[in-house]
């Protein structure tokens, strides 16, 4: 039996191009191929999901230029079709799944809409200035219900998944955990989040290092759990679990912004072989992406400036998976140019 | 009345997100919007042609790993629909026409497809070691033809469009022009074109300095036309037509990569206007597309390290363009999130 890899590579070559005249997209090729275990393989139902919570840090208002009740009316958007992901998954006919995974509002109206997935672990994590954000058993058990999310979206028979997120305040959870994750100094994790301004920032940040600081013995334990539930959240806890089950469904998942590779470092640290199966989007252009990507060894396939979260870079990569399937399995073999003489 | 740049920006900014976030989507948005004249632009009907012809010097094997014959192949291959570009196109709904302009070989067999367009000036061009590429004449009828079938385009109602390139050879007449119109030396312009090695590479280097050695007063005349004439070839004087065309027909053009670059550096030095309809698709892996990009002032959609020419780079970016159109037309406003209390 032939090495997948090789007949894969050899497969890429034999089409009619030089060799590798198709860059990252023969890369991609690969490694779709090689995730499903195929050298035929294909991009079946995609979907994208994204987990919506609360910080308590967001009532504060000191690391968050929108108000927390924004979460919420982001939700109501995202199931009216109005948000810049609804338009981008219509575009490419990715299926949209919103999962509230803790936001402190009453939803319970939106609970018959198809799109939706109610989840909520707690209404609103708990500020991480005083208290760990979560509690043990909450984090266990949103990591379980991200798994299950994907588990059900893996029996529709789905091979392809994003997550995004929406959440007032969680930039600073991310960098919170990146830098907890990569023993990284605050400075290169704090970024502008949606739009803070320069006093924004420097409060956020003076906020993160207090947190930061306070916390310092349990991050220093290193424990991966642990650390997501003191500094995490319920959405980016959701996003773990959905990143596990995923890997283990043997989906492609192709990875958004600075949110979603902050949950990813966590998968990673818990399931290192989660990576193989990430296809990386798009480089945010929030401050601490770039050096998230490096740690991953990641090149993404687009780099726009984009700093929106909801899934949307990762949704505008999409039909670029879809076009190196597409062109393993469509575009003819050298052999067929020979003109008979 | 309020100036319609002004209200495009006021309109991206009243969505359903941060000021900025969707970052080149949003620089996209307000090119489209200003091409077309509205705050409400759309994508009609896109079209990709593929303008193919053969090089004189390519008889040679002085220039190029492939051999000649391999321009007509890859026509049949286009017709046949197994190539890259048949590939993407599909994709993405781009309607896709296949221009002869001067392959060298009998191709009346295809002259009953519909993408296929007879517009062959002449069999080749010669080789521009011993005389110029073409005749003056020949060139102005090059462009006209490159004008009437962008004008035929037109008038389905096209108004996005993109063009592509297919001629063994033809990476050397771009380097050429390229550093006859940007005053460079042949270093930075050469690369590898489909594929050529080390020793190969030097030795197009060579060939290629004989060639502007030779031209060297015709080239310093400054002439766009008579450069084009001398260096160039069908496929790409045709091409500096379409971009002429298109840009008349208020059309939003994307531009792919290195060879339709520098077909473009002609066409700007016709008519600077040309560049505000041109949207850059994407950064190719072929040596010296970045200074052309630079010289632009342009910043890609897509770096993909693709070097493949046909239109593929650009193929690829139109669904970039669409979703930003489709952002500024679909997103909620800001307004629409308040909940009344």
């Amino acid at each position: 039996m032939k090495d997948l890899f090789f007949e894969l590579q050899e497969k890429i070559n034999s089409k009619t191009k030089p060799l590798g005249a198709l860059g990252q997209l023969e890369e991609t090729a690969l490694q779709v191929g090689s995730i499903q275990g195929s050298t035929r393989p294909e991009v079946k139902l995609p979907h994208l999901v994204v987990f919506a919570g609360d910080h308590g840090i967001a009532e504060t208002g000191l690391v968050n230029p929108y108000p927390q009740a924004v979460t919420a009316q982001m939700v109501h958007n995202f199931i009216r079709g109005g948000a810049a992901i609804n338009v981008f998954c219509r575009q490419h006919q990715i299926t949209l799944k919103i999962a509230d995974a803790g936001v402190k509002a009453d939803l319970s109206e939106l609970h018959g809409s198809p799109e939706f997935i109610h989840a909520k672990i707690a209404p609103g994590t708990r500020n991480y200035l005083e208290e760990p954000a979560m509690s043990f058993e909450e984090t266990e058990r949103a990591i379980a219900v991200g798994r299950v999310i994907v588990n059900n979206i893996a029996a529709t028979g789905c091979n392809t998944i994003a997550f995004g997120e929406m959440g007032i305040g969680n930039s600073s959870a991310a960098s919170l955990l990146m830098a907890a994750f990569l023993n990284l100094p605050l400075e290169k994790c704090v970024g502008r989040g949606t739009g803070a301004d320069d006093i924004q920032l420097t409060r956020k940040l003076q906020t993160l290092q207090a947190v930061s600081d306070k916390h310092l013995s349990v991050i220093s334990l290193r424990s991966p759990l642990k650390t997501l539930q003191y500094l995490g959240g319920y959405e980016i806890a959701m996003m773990v679990g959905a990143y596990l089950s995923a890997a283990e469904h043997k989906m492609t998942i192709v990875v958004d912004g600075f949110i979603a590779s902050a949950a990813l470092l966590v998968a990673q640290s818990l399931r290192p072989e989660v990576l193989d199966n990430c296809i990386f989007g798009h480089c945010s252009g929030e401050l601490g992406h770039h050096h998230l990507l490096h740690h991953f060894g990641a090149r993404p396939l687009l780099n726009l400036g984009m700093r929106l979260g909801e899934g949307t870079g990762a949704a505008l990569a999409i039909p670029l998976v879809q076009s190196a399937v597409l062109f393993l399995n469509e575009m003819a073999e050298m052999d067929s140019l020979k003109i008979p003489g």
